[in-house]
């Protein structure tokens, strides 16, 4: 039986605190960075991503649509940039978003989540816009494989709201909903669970919704969302230490340079530290 | 510039009926077809459901998740057939539910919906947990390349109701919200627009939602989910003519032989015609 997801990610975040950098290779970055948007500019970006920060960074998080949008041949770099990003001991979260039912929503988690498929990653980020139990397909796969899972509950962007802030008939929002399944489904775990929530960092006092589900709660939104390291601990109250704040653009801007990546990494994570820490 | 996909789909639907077939190529299937559970079979799969039905069929909806699941491999298989199914002059609607916010949305619709992408289809799923608003970047670029989307609104499998059923502040539920959002974005259009909904068609009486969008409405559940053509002027309503039925495993499960494939796409087609005429 292989260690949990959640197991894995609290060593990891304990021994290089909880930085996840985004894997982001969009046409300006790549423009920026003095490279080609092509199969060799994204081949190269994710490798210098990888290179640079696997060995202090305790999450990686690629981006599948700037893959997906070279076909085949982007997914083939993805391959191979996830399984560089782990064999150099970083874990990674693929953010694909995927959600589905029965049999379909099994297929997209033997793709992320089985330890044989070419793109087998430490957790999957998913959508429940088919309901949270359209999901189990996935939470079961993760939990026989060791991974994870992070589904979108209160996420950064204001559109957002729409959906995630509508009350069901027991007068709960939808995001509240979200956080009650996550919590029943770490009940009991230690040192937490694999099945963690999508909570942007951009959302201000969250102190109406119960964050403590017992699992990681990813955080989009820090720099160039304007979300700020210091925030953190206003925004997730007491659950700020399950928090796994996620920088794209404000560490992979300094780029191509591994050194200015690695200086920017740092400044995030001292930033972090010191802010969760107060 | 090119024509419109509601116009390029009302076309298809009136010369050879609305049925949608899907191309799901999960373990199970190949199995019985005699296929081995990888890349050749999935190849060989695809193939055959093109090359069968065509020419007969209005719509195809590969289900991007069983071509996943090979990684890189399969997402080539997958880029093939949906240009072998789009030269035959079957429209694609790329099943994929696809869901993320700004320039990550722009990715996913390049892949999709941008005409050089070597996944360039007709049409794709998409999901709006993240809100109508985020899927923006999708519906600009579909408008510019022809292509069109169908929104997630009201899905066949019951526990999608404890989300698409919460209600907002001004009194609709979220799948109600989906449906005026693209009722706003159709209007006007004719013959009809190019941004749909997929609503089950197993949801039974849905009078009290407003299915008249003036767009395509993609309702999966006929065969192997429970729901019949029968069932479609019940569920549906005055809005049944610009319904597209899609039967997966009903047709599929006859495969390989081409013949028989055949026989099941024109018996559910000749079902469908009778139940809307009805």
């Amino acid at each position: 039986m292989p260690l949990s997801f959640g197991t894995r990610l609290r060593s990891a975040m304990d021994e290089r605190g909880p930085l996840c950098v985004g894997i982001d290779p969009h046409a300006s970055l790549l423009s920026s960075w003095g490279l080609s948007d092509d199969i060799a500019g994204l081949e190269r970006f994710s490798r210098t991503v990888v290179e640079a920060l696997a060995d202090t960074v305790a999450v990686f998080k690629p981006q599948a649509a700037f893959f997906e949008r070279f076909g085949s041949r982007g997914i083939a770099v993805l391959e191979q940039t996830v399984a560089d990003a782990r064999a150099a001991g970083t874990l990674v979260v693929m953010d694909a978003k995927r959600g589905d039912i029965g049999s379909t929503m099994a297929a997209y988690a033997e793709t992320f989540l089985r330890e044989d498929s070419p793109l087998f990653s430490d957790a999957l980020t998913v959508s429940p816009y088919l309901g949270y139990g359209s999901l189990a397909p996935a939470v079961e796969l993760a939990r026989e494989s060791g991974a994870g899972l992070f589904v979108l509950a209160l996420t950064s962007n204001p559109e957002g709201a729409e959906v995630q802030r509508a009350v069901r008939e027991d007068g709960r929002t939808i995001g509240a909903t979200m956080l009650a399944h996550l919590a029943e489904e770490n009940a009991g775990a230690t040192p937490m669970g694999s099945f963690g929530a999508v909570v942007g960092a951009t959302l201000g006092d969250l102190s109406s919704f119960d964050l403590d589900i017992n699992g990681p709660l990813l955080a989009p939104g820090i720099g160039a969302q304007g979300a700020e390291a210091a925030d953190l601990p206003r925004v997730f109250g007491t659950a700020v230490r399950n928090v796994v704040p996620n920088v794209s653009r404000g560490v992979l801007r300094h780029g191509p340079d591994a050194g200015a990546l690695r200086r920017a990494a740092a400044r995030f994570a001292d930033e972090i530290r010191v802010a969760v820490a107060a």
